[in-house]
């Protein structure tokens, strides 16, 4: 089994007997929120019983959140589960996905032997999704996947052509399924989003999780929206009833009442970002602007994963996504001290290359 | 959505505004080992970081107890992950299934549209399975699901029938898939597992979890082995790759370390099934005698599920299984005082019946 994602600290304290700093996944540099630690603790001493199949506390804290209804809600054991979920309740024949994008997409369709057409985004539109998508979208395409901001690139779709593409998947039939993980990155996470479609929209799944946003990805925890139930009963059935653990539940029960917590996150990734971006630049490292959590940027400086791994630093080397090639790289947003490690072992191997 | 299974305390809690007295769920009646909850609370304060995927400390502690390999060990989110995973790697086009069974072996085949072929226990036979499922293993059979002890029924397969199925399937190219959940309760465990034919026969997976034995129903973990690498690479690639909590993983680690808890286990279910047999015996119930921690039988009282229920106790109305109707019932073996309020609100079902 060849491992294709970042954080993967578990090899590297293999080979190296001790954890690295991780830009290579892209979880709140905060870490996991007290309340939530506190809350998991507590479940533990209950975790002899099955949890709630149905999730039932979380899902109405989650539909108040989120201005939906409870029945409009389904958890999953994290976003990946739901992923894999949607593509088994729905069996599609042809699906359209953006190349480069998070690979859970393509590996979840094909476990349902669904053709794929790679939608390409292009390195000359610095990889931008640009309306010729709207063609693309064609009755016999059963489903499309967006993320919205695009891991990896960090960007967000235009929001007048992401409710073109909506309004097209509805006429045509096509299931959109909008993977919003990282919108809570967002300064303004409410322009993005297409939450508040739902009653309107009916071939409308928005995915979101608690994994990067709250630091959690070691908890699984994710969830899905749509105002189609018969489609979110269909993804129940598409695997067991207890996917999420009560542990999980429990957390993001406590999750939900972070809100200091978020607010320091945005201010905090706001100012690293903006940091980080001034610091590549000046080494002379082609940089996506993007809004979320993490950079993209392409660079010559050769084997530099290699190199940074051996500074005990991971970064996300992107060569094995589709649709892009050697040099592509993304690091997550930290703390400024874990910043400047990075930036000093990255003037290191550009200076060595220059 | 209807919830088909036991320990739905949610529900009642929702009704009551209090938790009921579970014995309609199978777990060991220890609770969480004190390890495991050390473990979990531990694990928390990293869970911002994403599980390992392959599990590889786990899976080399599991292979490690179960006397195999550890890339013969796959773990998952509970066992019946790794149900749904089996369906979806090999979308079997027929299978065959025992009724009465788990009810998510026939769920898990309907999500890849299997065609299940129900091999009937009879009630006139004491629902042993019998040397009749043989002739049944034609080559046409793609996929077996056994559950040994059997749940709802808590028998154990005679051992050289078991072989019989096992030859029966390696040479007739069936997967056959043994849920081995129980089994660690049984007072020999090792006469009854499959787990040390996995050099010799390809086509077997056997399926365990922490779950029941372990008091960790809450926390989602199971695992299966296999001699067949090829199906668990299948197996891993039919849902996400990080099916199993960073908490699960460290659960799992600490519960394996739980000697003492288990032979305390064995004892307590030992002496208590005893006792509960007795008792429903001189109640003038019907019961089958199985060698697990739970205790599966008979009788004419009417609605007992919903009597019991109303005095606060859950136990696991069986007439939804497939093969089995109105008056089957199973509760859980758990701690003495616990089983005495059970034993006096049956013997009131009991009195007003007569």
């Amino acid at each position: 089994m060849v491992l294709i994602h970042g954080g993967d600290i578990e090899s590297y304290r293999l080979e190296y007997g001790r954890l690295p700093l991780d830009f290579s996944a892209n979880c709140n540099p905060l870490g996991v929120p007290a309340g939530v630690k506190r809350a998991i603790r507590d479940a533990a001493a209950h975790a002899d019983a099955y949890p709630d199949p149905l999730c039932r506390k979380l899902c109405a804290l989650i539909a108040d959140k989120t201005g939906t209804l409870p029945e409009r809600v389904l958890c999953g054991n994290g976003a990946a589960d739901l992923i894999y979920r949607a593509a088994l309740a729905c069996k599609p024949k042809r699906a359209l996905v953006p190349a480069p994008s998070f690979a859970e997409y393509e590996l979840a369709l094909r476990t349902v032997d669904c053709e794929i057409i790679r939608h390409p985004l292009r390195a000359e539109e610095d990889f931008a999704l640009a309306s010729d998508i709207l063609p693309a979208l064609k009755p016999d395409i059963d489903m499309l996947f967006l993320c919205n901001p695009n891991n990896p690139t960090g960007l967000v779709i235009d929001p007048s052509l992401l409710r073109q593409i909506l309004e097209t998947c509805e006429r045509e039939g096509i299931l959109l399924i909008v993977d919003e993980c990282f919108n809570g990155f967002l300064e303004e996470p409410e322009i993005h989003t297409l939450r508040h479609c739902l009653s309107e929209y009916k071939n409308l799944l928005v995915i979101d999780a608690f994994t990067k946003l709250y630091g959690m990805a070691g908890v699984r925890l994710g969830y899905c929206l749509s105002g189609n139930e018969k489609l979110l009963e269909k993804m129940r059935r598409a695997g067991q009833p207890w996917a999420v653990s009560s542990l999980a539940q429990a957390a993001g029960i406590a999750a939900l009442q972070e809100h200091n917590y978020i607010l320091r996150t945005r201010a905090l990734v706001r100012k690293e970002r903006t940091f980080l971006l001034t610091e590549l630049q000046s080494l002379g490292i082609k940089e996506y602007v993007g809004e979320a959590n993490f950079i993209f940027f392409h660079t010559e400086i050769p084997h530099l994963a290699e190199q940074m791994r051996k500074a005990g630093i991971l970064i996300r080397d992107c060569s094995n996504y589709a649709g892009l090639s050697d040099g592509y790289y993304r690091i997550a947003v930290r703390k400024h001290d874990e910043n400047l490690r990075l930036l000093q072992a990255l003037s290191k191997a550009a200076g060595k290359y220059s």
